[in-house]
């Protein structure tokens, strides 16, 4: 039974990495760097950054490989991540397979390994199953809070975390005021009455193109989209978050 | 105007700190640690083992001080929590001003400071008002989600972040399957029935004495109780936080 360890990086900023994610990284056998989607080279730097600096054990080999591409043709969303998660652990497992003598593969995830990210369900479609080991990283949230220096939630209020495309299918959750949007290519906040929110917005948070807005969601909507567009135009690729409140 | 640095360390794990947290640990001149209630020398004990290890600057100062205690005889809790937070910013500032010469002044904050933490609502109260500058850090939900090596999210939906009262006195969320409850010294999970839900449940997470169950709450609820219960009155004083999803 080999060891796989989801080392959570942090959200862009290399000193995101904590001291547990070194300690991890270093005892490796294995780094494996999956690439994937348009930002896979900028995404993969940040990988081998933290490897440059932090990787000081000479025995870690470094491995990395292409992933396949969702299949956005498949109808079903559920059955599409399906189908993709299994062909992500054939690539997987084709790759750990390479390396008969590690004992302990490490994968270096974006952020915080728990949120919205399918790591932990493809290590389970492993076979032989991993003794999975996950080590918590600053999740984009954390750093769009801290970049704006503003609390997450109101006193003792909850605060849901969601997606952009709940926000569009489902409206503003009724149970909080407060919500973080993320994966949303589509600035959904759009489709919100401008005047009863606040909005905290940034893309590429922690990191150098790191660009924010806040303010009344009606008076900064136009000059949000307005900076993703440019942004997406001048990078070729986009990741922004954003906390809204209701006023 | 002074930098205020409120520099997220995790939770309770030493090594839940971050590269930027050590740098910005560096480059004060001056790291406040507040003590309060119950369990204020362990989690005090926490960040002097942290400057230990990581502080390095022969010029940072540290001083510990007490904090007043919370007027729980004071009905009305947003009023109660105005009149505490008046007061603390009172002694942070009476020992800021102690050190006149600090321009970068730190404060260690547990697991990530805009997560149910007043410190950045302290700081706003602060005159001359400071720079703010927030490091984030691991909070006690991703160290919960990574002590259990689950998802915080199921694919694609919503999760509620929210406390122990919320829970009882507003049911479980309606716009998710999935809810964190933090700051519950009730066993809030108890109002709900066991059959429909399951639980991940940690005290002491990341710490020496962590512990954990899981299951379904039906199942387990009665093993949580007692396992609280007994840390509690072995070690005085317990933290504990929780991850339930309907079936
Ligand atoms: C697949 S999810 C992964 C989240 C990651 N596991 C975490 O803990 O933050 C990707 C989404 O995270 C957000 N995100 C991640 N990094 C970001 C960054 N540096 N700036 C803005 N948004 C970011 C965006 O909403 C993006 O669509
Ligand atoms: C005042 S809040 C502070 C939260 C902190 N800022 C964070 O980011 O996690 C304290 C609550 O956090 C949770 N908590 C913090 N550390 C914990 C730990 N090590 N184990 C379990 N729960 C913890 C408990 O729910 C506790 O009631």
């Amino acid at each position: 039974m080999f060891t796989l360890s989801l080392i959570g990086i942090g959200s862009g900023n290399p000193d995101h990495v904590t001291v547990q994610g070194i300690k991890a990284l270093n005892a490796a056998d294995l780094v494996l760097i999956p690439l994937k989607g348009a930002e896979k080279t900028e995404l993969a730097a940040l990988r081998h950054q933290i490897c440059d600096v932090h990787l000081s054990n000479p025995k870690t080999k470094i491995a990395a490989f292409d992933l396949p591409v969702r299949d956005t043709a498949n109808l079903s969303y559920h059955h599409g991540v399906n189908d993709w998660h299994d062909a992500i652990a054939e690539v997987w497992a084709k790759n750990i397979a390479a390396h008969p003598d590690a004992q302990n593969v490490a994968m270096l995830i974006w952020g915080d390994p728990s949120l919205y990210d399918s790591a932990l369900r493809i290590a389970a479609r492993l076979n032989p199953a991993p003794n999975v080991q996950v080590v918590p990283g600053i999740t984009a949230i954390q750093a769009l809070t801290a970049a704006h220096a503003i609390p997450f939630n109101d006193i003792g209020a909850p605060v849901v975390v969601t997606t952009g495309r709940q926000l569009r299918d489902h409206g503003f959750p009724t149970d909080a005021d407060s919500a973080v949007i993320m994966l949303d290519g589509q600035c959904s906040f759009d489709t919100l009455p401008g005047e009863a929110f606040d909005i905290w917005w940034g893309a590429y948070v922690g990191m150098d193109q790191q660009v924010l807005r806040a303010g009344r969601l009606q008076d900064v909507a136009d000059d949000i989209k307005a900076a993703r567009t440019e942004a997406r135009q001048r990078y070729g690729w986009v990741m922004d978050v954003y906390l809204l409140r209701r006023r």
